[in-house]
């Protein structure tokens, strides 16, 4: 019945927190600035929702998430008083085309890929997505992006905008992510849904409920739990 | 000053008329059916070409290849007095799906995507390049076709396009191509060339003749000798 499975990235497939706090210190090192950089990853992913919001109510003209990005970090970075050139804030701005996966993140997608067709399903760039997926050993079948339908997450024209692309139905795709908020959107769409928690998104001790038993089709601890619940 | 690759695939990647006559071979012995299958193969290739440029000239809105190469194979069946049922022809049609890759395909595209992103740039959509790397396995780091730009190729928006989805600078990606035409489009949109030889790709003792030295960036017998010359 599922022939497709579709990733979430940010979160679900790569620990986007920790190496973004990584990416913040070795910048703070070579330029010899100072920050609470836990707190500067946080107050950077914060602007990212609200920033898409933006493209999502007709307020900004399609914008990619690497611009998205960048206009935040450069309010933050005149917030903690750090003046770099515009090469420098490039290269910490591509930090999120570096991120690095969850320790089972490529193993489990390993053994999916040999059942189902496998592919990102991300708001970020289609470049963003590339540049990871390379450097990480990511191994998609295809990489689709919200950029491909103008629209992102949680739009419902993504969802079955990727179905589409994929050849198909909306049944017979599933969305794997650890956000119920898309999740949801992605039901609503015709598709199955697979939770996944990430206690550590957030860093640790920072853990959020889990949704309730049952709301979605799978729920799996890691996705090597996830290929054993979906017989890959 | 090369940071990214581009592909053509059909006849570039794979060897689209020898996979195309033994998945016609065996539909003809399924189904109790005989023609000349190589004469079928190189008339439903025929089509494709005819059925894009009417696209292209708006006489048709956006169809993907799929479609295109359904219409054309309904017809070539009906003209040979064939007749199957729908899910025959939608099995035969996906044959493009399962195009199998030249020899030294695999192998060089293992070498180049260490130095250089690579991508598919086809005139494919997406399911189709997305199952034929599932199934072959093509290394892709990306799968760009013309269904995500609106235009086949050799339309310039396929080039730029694939260069802004990549963000590179056109004159940073290089297509690689049989076709000089395609080769030819695309240097008139700013990309570098690699001309690659397929002396097979329309059968045996049926060369074409080769561009004049110089005319592309780069020329190759195949893809070693490709990563050969590109350093990688």
């Amino acid at each position: 019945m599922i022939r497709a499975l579709a990733f979430d990235v940010f979160g679900t497939v790569v620990d986007w927190r920790s190496s973004i706090i990584a990416e913040l210190t070795a910048f703070g090192r070579e330029h010899g600035a100072d920050a609470d950089w836990a707190r500067f990853a946080d107050d950077w992913r914060a602007g990212y929702a609200p920033a898409m919001d933006r493209v999502r109510r007709g307020e900004l003209p399609w914008t990619p998430i690497d611009d998205l990005h960048r206009g935040r970090l450069t309010e933050l970075l005149d917030g903690a008083g750090i003046a770099v050139n515009d090469t420098a804030i490039d290269h910490l701005n591509r930090a999120w085309h570096r991120l690095q996966p969850w320790p089972d993140a490529i193993a489990g997608l390993e053994r999916l890929k040999r059942r189902y067709t496998i592919a990102t399903l991300s708001n970020g760039n289609v470049s963003l997505l590339t540049n990871m997926a390379a450097r990480a050993g990511l191994p998609w079948d295809s990489v689709l992006s919200a950029e491909m339908f103008g629209h992102y997450k949680p739009d419902r024209e993504v969802y079955l905008g990727a179905a589409r692309a994929l050849d198909v139905a909306p049944a017979e795709l599933m969305l794997v992510a650890a956000h119920p908020s898309d999740l949801r959107a992605a039901r609503d769409a015709g598709l199955h849904t697979a939770y996944v928690h990430r206690p550590l998104e957030y860093g640790a001790g920072r853990d959020r409920p889990r949704p309730a038993a049952g709301e979605f089709d799978v729920t799996a601890e890691d996705f090597g739990d996830l290929a054993d619940q979906l017989g890959a």
